[in-house]
């Protein structure tokens, strides 16, 4: 009928994403079309929560009893990791978390997936971390949940580098890795951009080369634009890349896994 | 692209509908396609608050950013008065609310809309209630508010019948009409019928008659079924029938204005 949307009813589970500011998010239209296309009755809404309403709304927000699940963006993956019961190994390691899921005995559990979908967009290529010698650029909180997942996959080398060294250090004694005091892609295998260079407008390279080894697997968590100039000069080059959008997929499917099955 | 659905996105302005039990709710498919054929970008949710947390949660709900607006069912209709700041005449009068909208100053406003729905089918008919004599069966929920809009319309006589003598005389004490001892359609221009029965598998008529005089305008509040046993018979007699779910669309246009004027 003509009067009624397909989408959503009073049996849809819902879920959410809290963020300020929200608009700007994607969450909403591909996690809604993941959880659609594996034959859920679900829809990922966006919820726009103040910083100082933050730790009074949020917990009654969970006590709604068809809300699924809750994701996280800026500025709570911090704040949000005192509402879950119970939380992931790399989420307590870092302590953040991007989302809550509620488990079958209705505790809410929360972990972090950025990290997780980087990892996922490596293991859809078929192209193994494990054993690689692994160069990360940027520790902040992208860098430090990519870090963390790939910690998990057993490099043979970490190498972390950020402007901020101190943050650099911090990252590299939690997960296993080392500090490096510039980028480089000496006696690299996986090369991984997890720094803001190279988003939107910005025509700079992460790091200061005029060429790459054809040898070099190129990543960089950037998803707009798609083809950033690190990863132009990466094609350019002949290296193998991967893309912002695979690991946000990858991290779409970790997550929906996880609110379905935790 | 097919990895994102477009119906929800960052942008999208966020709606509930707040009840115990849920699942059964219309609300969410038919505001949600009067919101988008309207062009508005907007979603209406539901949100499963059980009683015990009622108090506790919905005001925090309140504070989303991007909340619309809420709708109110079975059981927190009465409840639900208490969070707004402004509430409409009608449902001042009836102590009950069954939508709040976000003002421009950002101010909660209140109001109900099931018997502006009737109104309004009317209105949509060519129909007048003013000057009419109008005999209303039921003074539960769906009836007093019914009659708290229908009084607005200025018929000549409103007589209000329900099994509980009672609560028909305080509704009528309320709304400046008359109570009837039993349901008649003599001396009557518009028979409404807001009792439960007929509803479903209910084959019974809410009134003891085996006829119906032709000049008649018969509406019944039961949306399922459509043709219920009291309108099968009003068209077998020739009389004009105002349906259910010509109120139900009636109250979704009237709520979908409030949300967006109020």
């Amino acid at each position: 009928m003509d009067d009624q949307v397909d989408y959503v009813s009073g049996k849809t589970r819902v879920f959410g994403i809290v963020g300020d500011p929200i608009e700007q998010v994607r969450s909403p239209e591909m996690i809604t079309a993941e959880m659609t296309r594996r034959g859920h009755d679900a829809v990922l809404v966006p919820m726009h929560v103040l910083p100082d309403d933050f730790d009074d709304v949020l917990p009654r927000i969970l006590r709604m009893r068809n809300l699924g699940g809750l994701v996280f963006t800026i500025p709570y993956k911090a704040r949000a990791a005192a509402l879950a019961a119970e939380i992931g190994a790399q989420a307590r390691m870092l302590g953040v978390i991007n989302a809550l899921g509620r488990g079958q005995d209705g505790r809410w559990r929360g972990d972090i997936f950025d990290g997780l979908g980087c990892v996922e967009a490596f293991r859809r290529r078929g192209i193994a971390l494990a054993g690689k010698r692994v160069m990360l650029m940027g520790a902040g909180g992208a860098g430090s949940a990519i870090a963390a997942a790939v910690a998990g996959e057993r490099p043979s080398s970490l190498r972390i580098f950020d402007v901020d060294a101190a943050r650099a250090r911090a990252l590299a004694a939690k997960v296993g890795g080392t500090h490096a005091d510039a980028p480089t892609v000496d006696d690299v295998d996986i090369l991984l951009n997890a720094t803001p260079v190279g988003m939107l407008d910005d025509a700079r390279l992460p790091l200061a080369v005029e060429a790459l080894p054809p040898r070099l697997v190129v990543f960089d968590a950037i998803v707009k634009p798609e083809m950033t100039p690190l990863l132009a000069l990466a094609v350019a080059c002949g290296c193998t890349t991967v893309r912002g959008r695979e690991m946000m997929r990858g991290q779409i499917a970790k997550m929906v896994d996880f609110f379905y099955a935790c």
